[in-house]
């Protein structure tokens, strides 16, 4: 390729012009390797991109840029079907606890890469970590005949997997350049195509609480990452759950263990519980397991017979932590002090602000907001009503629990209007608002 | 005012929100005062500029925060009216040389701040420095007693004038973020407010070798330039000139101070010497010395009387250079290699691309390509026939003049297609398209 001038690609984005994949690929280059952009260049483009958008092979070639601009993986050795679940950051949100058991279960590997929470989102990370003695920091080696014996392992994601990605978020994050469908497509989908997974699950949140506010967002982003997949030869489906209500009834660590294990326990029917079992079937009709109504039954019969819940105990023993806690919960750590906030009038729940929901629990001790901070593992929010529940003036609508009272006011406060309460019934929202998949004919 | 958050600002611009004064000027501050604002956060900000516009206010305050980042000059003792003249650069153009020297004959004080050349475009203190002896490093008390005495002297822009502009320019140089008209506007408005005249005459070149292409860009340039100057209590004219010819026959350092020196002599009828005229009686229009028509009588006069000559001669001398040249032009350095440029066809002279003649005169040692490349006061480019101009094939189109016949060779080869020549007569095209004042009715 010709010489590679930075101020070209700038300017080029910033007219509307599209890079080539030369281009880009020698911009990304440049993120993390000699010689380097300069941050100020690399936020001058970010924020052309924001503004004038990028073309959808301009986003393949990021992603593919970023992707291999570290280490990638690859999991031929296990000789099964490799699976992978990505969810763009809900509150309450403990699907991963409850579906790679029950993959591992119905015979899909998950080597899964996660990482902690910030601000009002949980990571997969803390929740594990809040089970006694439970450990993320597996060598490779362990790791990998972890997932060959029990089916899924989880550990935490390393500065190697598309190191490109890691900067240019640091950067995005003071430029104010984070919320560009291409750009999320790009980190989300770097990372997932470095981990190696043949086949992903996307669980692309929207609403008040989430990075895409609106369906048609959402759906922008869930055909980018598809593409992505696509182009890089991987199976995808990306399911559009509503966030304008915390996933579940439980958000903080321990608490959200706790509801894993319910779900785990065989509780199917519930909000969570169906989610979590329409996804795995998702999951493994993309691994080829049969048909969805197929893959359904026998993620159902994962939960039902135990061997979903036995999987996770093993999980949790190859890993430092306490398998007893699958059957004594009270080893769970939780927090001394709790208090009940009560529905100040009667009515029916219309609405629940997740994002401030999520807040609280941060106030709570559940949660970070630099990466810095400690967190409570036993510390968060029991919700005791949920969206469309007709309640009566007075009656509990959540628990909150922490360590100190102090705590509890601060987070009461602040969760002051996050449930709205009207006169009339509202209409039912399905939780799922859309899948879209690389298997559906286009 | 509440705390100030850079990425509150970059958000805002990003969105369309305008930002108050008071955000403008923390942003301002930060750009050259501890806590600094990072490069990359500015250059997102400059982007966002850039594809969102700012509005009028916002122009007007960044300008205003800008001209307070640094010295701000008073001229109060001169006892008189203070008049400034700012071109946004051109190819030819030696109209302060001409301008300053008429103005002070007429009673106005121009202490006037200039810079060097750079890229295409020349400066007014290469154009001086050509005459031997000539300095513009002047003490702040003899540029003072100068300015007094003669009317006007001509030193080189300190640091001190708005320093926050000095460094936005170099982000923004880098970051393709130059071409945004407010950015434009308060860069070359905050300069000149800072230099304290009462009286600000612009000249917003336009066409292909300007930074403003056409007349919409250039009246917009017009229109912020002159509400800034407005806000700030200002006077201020801006003439619309065309740039898709060079001003005048002569480019390069020696050159123009020859021809400027043809116009102070007397010729008040070449394109030049009227254009000059024009300006002229602008300016003492503007600062309250009579009718246009009047104003330009007394131009006309101070050329004729020879008294503009004899103010240039006194401004020479006083700043070290040797007055004779006023009357001795073979004092002026002439490069020792020529070449004669010759017409390929005949026709008439439709179009002369004065970028690429610019440019054609760096190569000949006229000008420089980066701030530390030495120049060479005799070389440039005569220009024997002009836009309009009958030639038949063979016929003289410009003579070069350089130090080395391998600079002719390279200038020549470089000049190929400048000069247009088509088989019709072309439509006469004014060289000044439009004149603004704040004077105007609005």
């Amino acid at each position: 390729m010709a010489v590679f001038h930075v101020n070209d690609c700038i300017r080029k984005t910033k007219q509307g012009i599209p890079l080539t994949a030369a281009e880009i690929g020698a911009l990304v280059r440049g993120i993390t390797k000699e010689p380097l952009i300069p941050d100020y260049q690399l936020s001058a483009w970010l924020m052309a991109v924001c503004l004038r958008g990028l073309t959808d092979d301009e986003t393949a070639a990021l992603t593919m840029a970023m992707r291999d601009s570290g280490q990638t993986m690859h999991w031929d050795m296990l000789g099964g079907p490799v699976a992978d679940k990505h969810s763009t950051g809900g509150v309450g949100d403990k699907t991963t606890l409850i579906l790679a058991p029950i993959a591992a279960a119905c015979g899909i590997f998950m080597p899964k890469m996660s990482g902690r929470g910030l601000g009002h989102t949980g990571g997969t990370i803390d929740k594990l970590e809040s089970i006694p003695g439970f450990s993320t920091a597996l060598a490779p080696e362990a790791f990998l005949e972890q997932v060959k014996k029990i089916g899924f392992a989880v550990a935490m994601q390393t500065g190697d997997l598309a190191p490109a990605d890691k900067k240019l978020y640091a950067l995005r994050d003071v430029t104010e350049t984070v919320d560009s469908i291409p750009l999320i497509c790009a980190s989300i989908m770097s990372k997932k195509l470095a981990t190696g997974a043949d086949h992903i699950l996307l669980d692309v949140k929207v609403g008040s609480g989430a990075f895409m506010k609106n369906d048609e967002d959402a759906a922008e982003l869930a055909r980018l990452m598809l593409a992505a997949a696509k182009a890089d030869g991987r199976d995808c489906t990306a399911v559009l759950t509503d966030m304008d209500r915390p996933l579940g009834m439980n958000i903080g660590n321990a608490l959200e263990v706790l509801e894993a294990l319910e779900v785990l326990d065989g509780d199917t029917e519930s909000a969570l519980g169906a989610f979590c079992v329409t996804l795995a079937a998702e999951l493994l009709h993309m691994a080829g397991k049969g048909t969805k109504e197929a893959c359904r039954a026998q993620a159902l019969q994962a939960v039902q017979s135990g061997a979903a819940m036995e999987r996770f105990a093993q999980m949790i023993a190859a890993q430092g932590g306490d398998p007893r806690v699958t059957e004594n919960r009270s080893l769970l750590p939780v927090s001394p002090c709790t208090r009940t906030v009560k529905a100040e009038r009667g009515g029916w729940i219309a609405a629940m602000q997740s994002e401030q929901i999520g807040r609280a629990s941060v106030l709570l001790g559940a949660g970070r907001m630099t990466k810095a901070d400690s967190i409570d593992p036993g510390a968060g929010i029991r919700l005791t009503a949920q969206y469309g529940d007709k309640v009566a003036q007075g009656d509990p609508l959540m628990t909150l629990y922490a360590q100190k009272e102090s705590q509890l006011d601060e987070a009461e406060a602040f969760l002051r209007g996050a449930v709205s309460i009207a006169e009339t019934e509202p209409e039912q929202r399905p939780l799922i608002r859309k899948i879209y998949s690389t298997g559906d004919a286009t």
